[in-house]
């Protein structure tokens, strides 16, 4: 493999190989905190069901914060590449590009990344930069930035949009600047109960049966020596089902977890709610609350994403609740797609 | 420098080119999260104020958890031998050694440091491997191991020992197994009410202004990159004095945040004390509560040790706090003269 430079240059030469198809398309990305998916969708998008979805591709993760900045911008090059080649488009097939990338906090981030992109793509396409979390809201509403997505799986995030573009978020910021309602702190919270019950300085749970046993370890004491080796929130966060099978089999410790994390997740809803002023001046205005991630999946008996939905409608009853049916790299799509479309009727909503 | 094998034999080749003075060594390694330090006192020792330490050496970290088993060895060898070369001593000069370091939370990790010191020390001389909770201890109390020691700097943990020899810990696990009483548990609060405050999750605070200024940060946008940059526990810990100012000048959110921290090690010590039964079965009997760390420093109007002693001392009145004036590795020397000096009296703790 070549040495990726400032914009790679030999990740395009597949488009002299190939014969082309025809036809405007539209990349939409998602980078989460694990991998990246692009998807390529045709710009003249009838509204099927299924989406028509060209192509996908899939690379490692491309938030820089992790990986580093050249590492994260030489994943989203190539997986961009690759499924224009998988479509066989070339980039000047391409009309309009979302990037929907974890890390992305600031404004700077997002016009250092625009204007990167910028190399990659001529100046008549149309280039939208955003946090993950957006791609995410997305997928629920068929690309209309409006309504507040919840994302809750090994981090957590929440996320608005108001119809005339305002935005906000809430929590987001790793488990060191508080996001105990994700999968990793209802994990660790769960740990730390273990090591309080066997200190002494908590109540006895069944969590330290039910998570020693699921750790191959025999005592508490090898908890430490555990998280020691490996600190990855992914790691950590895999111990979710462990402690809802515990809350199911009635463990009080392993409820009051649960519970936390219900009144931390609604609280970052509520805040982007509040703050957006989403349901209008009576309190009583609908709008979308997109569920994802797998704290919110509803396939067990303790059911996190509905104890949420209710806490929130208990303030807001216009939130009306949507499980996404597509992936959040054609969330990124439908964006790009429908800001594009959005620009044609006169819209005030575009990016660079 | 040469690689260092399993016991590191060059690095004892200084006792080759040394004319040994004579008289009986003691020496005392305290091995924490930052560095590691040897002492060494003389073995045939007046209880003289202050007390006759022959020298001092100082290393890096020591904690096999953080640096890896075989970098903690050859430091926690080279740290003795500058001792001993320091206070013109070989190792035949040496009757006993005290290792207290960090890092030894389990019986398994403590038979091995024991079996690899074997190697290095022949069988007359005596050997004590602790976690470096047990130094701080016996620095309060001359080297005897009764009562609690708490602990808290960057990290906390709270430690103590009946007169018949049982022993017993609380927290010392790490802020992912709830530590949330030291300076790291504190800044990470505080920073975590930045955010929420921020996102409109939590009450507005002071402490926004304050850690932004101390960090020269202009939002708190920009504290997720500040996190993500590094996240070693005592970066983050070196906000501890921001927040007590903050408390002091009156922010609710710090008081809170401090008043929190004091709950938790207050529940530590308490836990200790419980468990050995430390406070006789009338709860009144004394015992020494030794205070250690940068948290529990008498220096500020806001006086987080005080007010753990405080919440002790309601439930347990005859705890006596002490402040050690001697460091933690000359607690852990006079560990190990108080151990051997114990044995000629016919005492029942001996180790190895």
């Amino acid at each position: 493999m070549q040495r990726y430079t400032k914009t790679g240059g030999e990740i395009w030469d597949m488009e002299k190989s190939q014969s082309p198809r025809m036809g405007s398309v539209i990349l939409g990305v998602d980078g989460g905190a694990g991998n990246t998916v692009c998807v390529c969708i045709p710009a003249a998008m009838p509204f099927a069901d299924p989406l028509p979805v060209l192509s996908r591709a899939v690379a490692g993760c491309s938030n820089h914060n992790s990986v580093g900045e050249d590492k994260a911008r030489e994943t989203l090059e190539r997986v961009m590449a690759q499924a224009l080649l998988k479509a066989r488009r070339r980039r000047s097939n391409v009309c309009a590009v979302c990037l929907a990338v974890a890390g992305v906090n600031h404004p700077i981030d997002q016009q250092r990344m625009l204007d990167w992109l910028r190399e990659i793509f001529p100046s008549h396409v149309k280039l939208f930069v955003e946090n993950d979390a957006v791609a995410a809201l997305a997928s629920g509403t068929m690309g209309k930035l409006h309504g507040c997505v919840l994302i809750a799986g090994t981090g957590t995030i929440a996320y608005g949009f108001t119809r005339d573009g305002r935005e906000a978020r809430a929590a987001g910021a790793g488990p060191v600047l508080g996001d105990w309602g994700s999968a990793y702190g209802i994990s660790a919270q769960a740990l730390t109960a273990v090591v309080r019950a066997y200190d002494g300085r908590g109540p006895e749970t069944a969590l330290t049966n039910s998570i020693l046993d699921f750790l191959g370890l025999a005592s508490p004491d090898e908890l430490i020596g555990w998280t020691y080796e490996d600190q990855s929130w992914a790691r950590i966060a895999d111990l979710l089902p462990v402690v809802v099978e515990s809350a199911e089999a009635g463990d009080e410790v392993a409820n009051k977890i649960l519970h936390n994390s219900v009144g931390e997740l609604a609280s970052s809803v509520k805040a982007v709610v509040q703050r957006l002023e989403l349901s209008g001046e009576d309190g009583k205005d609908h709008f979308p609350l997109v569920m994802v991630g797998k704290v919110l999946m509803a396939n067990k008996r303790w059911d996190i994403g509905k104890e949420v939905i209710d806490c929130v409608t208990k303030t807001y009853p216009g939130a009306y609740p949507i499980h996404p049916k597509v992936e959040p790299a054609v969330g990124a799509a439908l964006l790009a797609w429908n800001a594009v479309a959005s620009e044609l009727d006169g819209s005030p909503r575009t990016v660079a």
